[in-house]
């Protein structure tokens, strides 16, 4: 059917794949369990329960290898899904690379991105349980913008609490959400207790993703059929998002193609994951053998330059504890223009592969990273989402390496989504408005150091 | 291989159309000349040379039923070409209409719009001509896009003139343009002499299209390597376009579909000829006898209110004469926010079939078609673009009709491009604020008489 000639790569409707990968199943090592900061102890499903359906508890903690998608889930992921898989000549051509360069692309889902591969299955099983109402956070909006839409799907309510200097800032991503029915707040608002904690100590305060985290979680636990949702780091999410990776392969087989590396940008790790660990499987079965390799921001680099250990997932420690490669929780990173790559920690499943070995990470500088979104737009015709562009520069940084080796290396990446709502961040990148800061290591390592002191001694 | 319970119904790429569809070859009753407003006879090559190569001046007056597609400019669109058609299922649902409504979708274009297909051939005519530089004039900044991206491809330099208060307000697609490359200028600039006049008028102008072709012709006409480049209304914009009906008649044929009822909407013609176009020639082959509907906005109706006469395309008087329904060449629209669909006149191919009976035309107010808009975001996930949003509301309107009288009408309509950029849109219709304006018929007749008043007595 098709030849690596194309541009590209489709599936047909019903070549969708109707099971998503756990990789817990196939784990070489047993990842480390999330802890109850009171006890010590891994948490159970009673821990869970006020802010998760039970589904979905069950699929954070399962090891059967894979879960069957809901037929209500498909008929909606077939809106977008399945996503294309295209190659990239006219940026091969650019950079007169021997290297086939294939990008799985994200943007044509309702949000743009990703994030609907795990809101419309999370707003699913909420629905089915009988809540009425998702709470949640979003920074930057684009998984706020993933969440309204699912709630539509299934007559859910959906309220969003954003933070305030991103509400302020990126006018747009609150207008899409809702256009798609979601109620957005600023936070810190005065319809919570934290909120109005916060704001009380600062009535200016323009807000971060843990105190939006801490005002959707209250709104949440105080309303039966209310509850929250997460859009990366966990378990449940990344099992979610498998499905990129499955198309993905399904769409490399149909051409004769094996990937030599993968590369995907990091910040919860639910984008890599979700491209990743199907092919992680195969390596561990045999069938293929390509480096995957995460790619995060010089400005938040957690694997590459924060520690393995116990910490919140949160800032405000209302968290159980995750085993994790941290910046520690306390960690403001630089307000770099990848927002969804802001995040101190990164997803305990992602950690432990790479603590074991079974993947490889970098960190890119944003100035690299704009450089090759703005390549990539004139070339293949799609402007990158700020975080993408970290992935689309190390696919350059290693076409460039064929160059000179002559390597006709298969390289698959993740775009997981467009930029049409981040154009400022271009805009600030063409007028030479945007830097790269430099770490002394020792500083991460200090800081990472005193934010592990505080934790509770259970651990 | 596909039916009618699919939602995605997709050509692979080698069955992308290599032809465009020359509707001049098979019209009813020819199409009145376009004249010279000095002699009131019709125009020659030589007329068009000093701003379009010989190319494209051929495919204007061509009445060769086919043109190839040229190799070059078929490397180009499929990028995203063959573009997807899709089912409406869950819009049909939430009006539990018995019609099917399928909706060909151009989002999926590096411009995010239907615009390209024709900026491409543009751009490779030129290039293949030897001309380095294109100028345009943009509003909303659709076509602008669509054409610094098309130069990209061709190594060519694109300027761009851009209405003042869309410079202004609009800003995302002005760093879109820069992205792929462009050079935008706010139009009046201070550039050309007839900025300077304008500005030397009132230096607080915020410009007009008018203005903005008077300044892309200007520097176009004084410099032998550089041409200008238009992007609706003539002849061979349309036959670029037709590749979204030959697509679709592709896809509906692949499920054994035959559509009753063909909606569009109708700025300066080039998305609803590009659909219509094909339907029409197998129309008249007796091979199918869909109604062909052109909806414009209630604030612009050239073509039910307009008078079919000789105009100018401009509002300086610069252009050709063109018979069409036009408002007058001074008519000056409400600014709704379907910015593509504020055009004095209409597409002389269109208005011809209109006025001999071939195509059937409505208008709509805008605050029907957000309505439609909204639905259509939350029941199937893209966020339209204002303009088809009146295509949208018609089709919405037949399927409502279809509840009544329990028809299975096959409903084809046109997503000419989605809304990422036009998002302030849809929170002024969300909070309110988006009013519809009432014409007095009689005021446009006597505006328009008192316009076409002021043309050459040569017609």
């Amino acid at each position: 059917m098709g030849d690596p000639q194309q541009h590209k790569i489709l599936l047909d409707e019903d070549e969708m794949p109707t099971r998503w990968y756990n990789v817990l199943a196939d784990l070489p090592s047993p990842a480390p369990p999330v802890l109850h900061p009171g006890t010590g102890q891994p948490v159970g499903p009673e821990d869970l329960a006020p802010l998760f359906p039970m589904d979905l508890i069950l699929q954070e903690v399962s090891t059967e290898q894979y879960v069957e998608i809901p037929p209500e889930v498909l008929d909606v992921y077939r809106l977008w899904r399945p996503s294309p898989l295209y190659r990239a000549h006219r940026l091969e051509r650019a950079l007169g690379t021997p290297a086939r360069i294939y990008y799985k692309y994200e943007g044509v889902s309702p949000a743009g991105s990703h994030k609907p591969n795990t809101s419309v299955p999370q707003a699913f099983y909420n629905a089915k349980a009988g809540v009425r109402r998702l709470t949640t956070e979003t920074g930057a909006g684009q998984w706020g913008t993933a969440l309204a839409f699912a709630c539509a799907q299934f007559d859910m309510e959906c309220e969003i609490w954003q933070v305030r200097a991103s509400y302020d800032q990126k006018p747009y991503r609150k207008i899409m959400m809702e256009v798609f029915g979601g109620t957005v707040h600023p936070s810190p608002s005065d319809l919570t207790e934290a909120g109005r904690t916060i704001l009380a100590r600062d009535p200016d305060s323009t807000g971060s993703l843990g105190i939006a985290i801490s005002e959707a979680v209250e709104m949440a636990a105080q309303d039966p059929a209310t509850n929250y949702a997460l859009g990366s780091v966990l378990n449940h999410v990344l099992l979610h998002q498998t499905i990129i990776g499955e198309e993905a392969l399904l769409q490399l087989a149909k051409i004769g193609e094996t990937p030599d590396l993968l590369v995907g940008c990091t910040g919860g790790g639910s984008n890599f994951g979700g491209l990743a660990f199907p092919f992680l499987r195969e390596k561990w079965a045999g069938r293929m053998s390509p480096t995957v390799r995460a790619v995060e921001p010089a400005a938040c680099p957690s694997l590459t330059q924060g520690t393995y250990a116990y910490d919140f997932g949160d800032t405000l420690g209302m968290t159980p504890l995750m085993k994790m490669h941290t910046l520690g929780h306390d960690f403001v990173p630089d307000p770099i223009h990848a927002g969804g790559l802001r995040y101190h920690g990164m997803s305990p499943l992602i950690s432990h592969l790479y603590e074991t070995g079974e993947i490889e990470a970098v960190a890119k500088p944003q100035t690299e990273c704009f450089a090759g979104g703005v390549l990539f737009a004139r070339t293949e015709g799609i402007v990158p989402a700020p975080e993408p562009t970290h992935a689309i520069a190390a696919a350059v940084e290693e076409a460039q390496r064929c160059v000179e080796t002559g390597e006709e290396k298969v390289i698959l990446t993740a775009l997981c989504g467009h930029g049409h709502l981040d154009l400022a961040a271009y805009d600030a990148y063409l007028a030479g408005d945007v830097t790269d800061h430099a770490f002394e290591d020792d500083d991460i390592q200090a800081s990472v150091a005193e934010a592990l002191s505080k934790l509770p001694t259970v651990v």
